[in-house]
């Protein structure tokens, strides 16, 4: 790696195409084409998460990739938000179609129409589905790859309940899966943030959303969960008998971690000036050795490599780099791709039944017995990822501030905080200037309220019409 | 079922139902709601696919599902064949696109387009390459669920080589993986046919199909291998230099196990009169418990249930059924969603310390002590399996058959013979005129040569012109 990760961007073009994470020159402007290294991580993410979720009672289906326009159009704020970034098919077998067919943005109005129909009592719910799948936007922001692309890879759950309680209940497991999986298993921090209303979901009554931070400050919205209330069940009919024979809309939520940015966020995360740092348990090969060897000693040397390997590869995927290349050079490459640790053999380890074990993180060397690798190699893995996760916990906090003054904020902002807690008028519709307010002042977006305890600000003024502040807000620069 | 599966299509458009496999009722014709049920069995599926790919060096990639029309046209056999079938893309955002993008039939042309970026060297070969997505083809023919739809999901695998010989090698490899999983894990007998010149993918150059025979005797085509030879290399150019410094085009194969298609063979070759008959190992619900309760006996009971769930979800998927339903009545159901092995409890069996197994497949009743039901669980598991592949081995090899004149070929198809092997000029396009009279005449398709040894006849004539035959071929009536 050339560039020094303290140049963010330039550094993270410059990993994802030297780690041969994906490839910018399809002939779709937007479209990526996702390459091995990073798909093999990305399907042991999916599969992590679609544990997590049929272990909480959801449920796989596949609905189709094309919705019908007059599926689409039928709540009015979703269609609004979504119809100008919708790609519509509208050939098929040399005619013109009947109906113009949306590639799916996002299937609320494909599934809702469904849910109508199978939704009958009481004992049809909660019904919690979810589907893995791919969805296209056309964006028109800047696109950048894993980050915003104009197709991307994602999880989405779409739930009915028979009471706004059992909803809300959804929104925070939801949260809890988001803790466990990104933070706990993948070591990227976040804040949930409750976002202001005018900046929910299209058709949404509330949206709670994970933002990360970037390495330089900026906040990165990863997977948002959504508390639709009954506007969907309205518009769609979604309708149980209850126990009194009435007709009740039910309450409804959605949840859409994207794989695919979740796998950004990862990349920028843990990385360094030598490229990619992978956790082990997302790492496609989690152990490399590369065999030290001279001409005489080269038969030798291969074969305690392949012993060691056989002895290890029933709990870690290993890959031995024997090609012709200096073993520096192996080393570079392989600390490129983020693999988290490193077996160099040489004929001095054959000779004292001991490998060098280095870990990728902090560069750490040790030598060990064979008869004690299986057990080292467990517990490095486990302290790597524990490390990497403290390491990023810890830069997180500590962009972490507050202002109650424009100047202030912005000050804080260019000294490379992420969130700023700010006091402000409100949440609502009415304060949407303020944050126009902010935006223009700062370049910096109002992300929303904390979701969870935050207290609640006293004899303090909003930060952008001066007028007595209801709430705290976080403001932030953001991708 | 109140449809018997000797009425085949009629029990198969019910189970589909009945089982919740798939919802008919979306608003785009031959698109397809794929429900829970069936999508638990087919996540199965891919993954054993996946880890047979990966477990031959094939590695994982994601292209996008949208083709630029400047890409699907360059091989003038495969745009011919495919270009009446294609959903077109033509707006995006507001604006008519710049280009007009094709919804991927199959990614050929995206990935060889991408391919030739990156083939330079003979250290850049093999590439193997396999993909997990949907695709769309604007099917005239009539839809059948999971058998034909407009959408389908599929792997597909990619594949360059430096030599024909590697790539035969790959085409045998393909055939083997089809042998191992479809046949071999999931119980369905096929027999791999190379197809007829005028019969094969469009652009390859020889194309090999697995059919296996559905209950009423028809063939359905499942995966298939193509040697591509250099057709798309020298129409994409996808080229390496060898040791001489010459450029030399890339040898290709493909290969597509439609997973959706495959789970209808799976549907229709273990499936009887009472519904669904599922292996163990595809199974969403692989245990079900019935608790046969009494109201004083409710609690006890219920508790055992209990303790024997937890006694073995270590090793299969359970669910105790404890709706209000009556004990009958949930028999019936879950037969006909085909759970493989049902266990019964009552106040009887809980004195005795036992439980009543039964299969699925063959209404067999044990009872078992709770001391060994583990490992007689595990035991009826294998059997079952082996015994559902072993029947469905029976009914396929009965239904092979020959003829050598025509109207033989009519008697045995009517009387149900499902592959009639026959003597015919060739399989080159020369002969294509005869196929027209087999289908004329017995309303039957030419598959094609079986794959391995078959024999040439000897002093026979072809059964359509009367010329002397060169080759066997086998007839049959198809989906």
């Amino acid at each position: 790696m050339k560039i020094p990760k303290s140049n963010f961007s330039e550094w993270y073009n410059t990993i994802t195409k030297e780690a041969q994470l994906c490839d910018l020159r399809y002939g779709i402007k937007g479209f990526v084409v996702f390459m091995p290294w990073a798909v093999m991580t990305m399907n042991r993410m999916y599969s992590m998460y679609e544990f997590a979720l049929e272990g909480r009672n959801h449920v796989p289906a596949w609905f189709p990739a094309l919705i019908p326009e007059s599926y689409f159009t039928r709540e009015s704020d979703h269609v609004k938000g979504f119809i100008p970034e919708v790609f519509w098919v509208t050939e098929a077998g040399g005619n013109k179609t009947e109906e113009k067919y949306a590639m799916r943005p996002t299937s609320e109005t494909a599934m809702y129409t469904m849910y109508a129909l199978w939704i009958h009592g009481k004992t049809d719910l909660p019904l919690k589905l979810y589907q893995r799948c791919q969805v296209w936007r056309h964006e028109t922001k800047a696109t950048k790859p894993f980050i915003r692309s104009r197709e991307f890879h994602w999880i989405e759950a779409h739930n009915c309940f028979a009471t706004r309680e059992e909803a809300m209940a959804q929104v925070r497991e939801d949260m809890e899966m988001a803790e466990e999986i990104i933070h706990g298993q993948f070591g990227v921090p976040f804040l949930f943030f409750k976002r202001p209303q005018w900046d929910k979901f299209a058709g949404a009554e509330d949206t709670f959303a994970a933002d990360t931070l970037m390495p330089d400050g900026r906040a990165l919205q990863l997977p948002s969960t959504h508390m639709l209330g009954q506007n969907f069940s309205k518009a769609f009919g979604i309708k149980y008998t209850d126990e009194n024979g009435k007709d009740e809309h039910v309450w409804q939520t959605c949840y859409g971690p994207c794989i695919s940015r979740i796998y950004a966020a990862i990349i920028a995360t843990h990385g360094d000036d030598k490229g990619l740092v992978l956790p082990v348990r997302l790492a496609p090969v989690q152990v490399v050795i590369v065999p030290i060897v001279k001409d005489e000693t080269k038969a030798k040397v291969l074969e305690k490599c392949e012993e060691v390997k056989k002895m290890i590869e029933c709990c870690f995927v290993v890959k031995i780099d024997n090609s012709e290349k200096t073993p520096g050079f192996k080393f570079n490459e392989w600390e490129m791709k983020g693999v988290p640790i490193r077996i160099e053999i040489g004929m001095r380890d054959v000779d004292s039944g001991s490998v060098v074990i280095v870990r990728r993180d902090n560069g750490q060397k040790t030598s060990v017995k064979l008869d004690v690798l299986e057990e080292s190699l467990h517990k490095i893995a486990e302290s790597l990822d524990n490390d990497i996760r403290a390491k990023a916990d810890k830069f997180f906090s500590d962009k972490l501030s507050f202002a109650y003054e424009m100047e202030e904020l912005g000050k804080k902002l260019e000294a490379g905080h992420g969130f700023v807690r700010i006091p402000f008028c409100s949440d609502e519709l009415t304060s949407e200037s303020c944050a126009g307010i902010v935006k223009d002042k700062c370049q910096a977006n109002v992300r929303g309220s904390l979701f969870g305890s935050d207290g609640k600000p006293e004899h303090k003024k909003c930060i952008a019409c001066g007028a007595p502040a209801t709430i705290y807000l976080y403001a932030a620069r953001q991708y």
